[in-house]
């Protein structure tokens, strides 16, 4: 018997900071690795199939859904973009766990469609704070930076089925946080029952 | 508003290290304490009321009995012991957490009674190993050895409500674990959604 993996949908507002606590979470780690979503968007010079997307034609892309081949799905730009069940489930049963940047609409359909997900949202101490991240990219106008802003309530409100909630105030903190939930969810008692049963 | 602290039980079969685990994990940490318990039997020399137990008569243990005082209870060797729910919640609304060395009955009593307990079960990787740690204590008898083992399985069987499963291996890896399960259980959704609403 094996140890299984989990699917970490880790979600929260834009400017949270999300891909920074990720990546110090995860660095170094052979234990963990990035989903690899389905689209049907062209790949982009230098992309690889089944590397930075598995690239399918609607059609193909269509037949997934109705399958349930995707945990979820949604469209942006009017392109499609999922989550492969088999690519996730093959990791999962090896041992591996595997990370997924989503919104929190893919995160509660794919936690509505999997008993092996665990659901991370990411905020900052304070919507100021947020603000603040957002002002500080120089990139955003006052609209988009509202707009933002508006988003990120919506999502805080839709946030119930997640299972825990990182405040990014300090980068190592958050990180720590993150690696402390890898490390709990091993432990997990249906993880880890077949313990009990061998012996 | 502050973070909860929570109750954890640590359980496991006598011989498997779990006071080894415990005060290795929580080693230099002031935001976890042990619960002291409730009994009705007499004070040793040195021991100390409200500090090593709460010494009360057995006229008041069976009023904290009926008036759901204790959060769970036992008798042994005709002496009653419980866990008052009185300290554990004061300590935990303060943001400290509580830890509780007791057995699978004991902790299944607590589940029930609660929705801050998270329960740990510690087991040896084998129940040969449990068998070898036994026999290496030089105190026990074959007969009672073999009546350890036989109380271990049942704990194992009865064990279905705990959250985590340590293995006892390597025990800096144990303590890691309980270290790590101590940082993600604050970081739980409910536990800190206040962060949403404050927002």
């Amino acid at each position: 018997m094996v140890e299984k993996g989990r699917l970490y949908v880790v979600s929260g507002p834009s400017g949270v900071g999300k891909n920074t606590v990720i990546d110090k979470a995860i660095a170094g780690r052979d234990d963990i690795c990035f989903s690899t979503s389905v689209t049907t968007r062209k790949p982009r010079e230098g992309e690889i199939d089944g590397e930075d997307y598995f690239f399918v034609d609607r059609e193909t892309f269509d037949k997934m859904v109705r399958d349930g081949e995707l945990l979820e799905h949604a469209t942006y730009v009017s392109n499609g973009y999922g989550t492969p069940k088999a690519f996730v489930e093959e990791k999962i049963s090896q041992g591996m766990s595997v990370i997924s940047d989503i919104d929190v609409q893919g995160g509660r359909q794919i936690k509505a469609a999997t008993d092996y997900s665990v659901l991370i949202f990411i905020v900052t101490p304070t919507m100021d704070e947020l603000r603040k991240r957002l002002e500080a990219r120089g990139t955003e106008t006052e609209e988009s930076i509202r707009s933002r802003l508006e988003r990120a309530k919506a999502e805080y409100a839709e946030s119930i089925d997640y299972d825990y909630i990182i405040v990014n105030d300090d980068l190592d903190t958050a990180a720590e946080e993150m690696k402390a939930i890898f490390t709990a969810e091993k432990c997990r008692y249906k993880n880890r029952e077949f313990y009990l049963k061998e012996v």
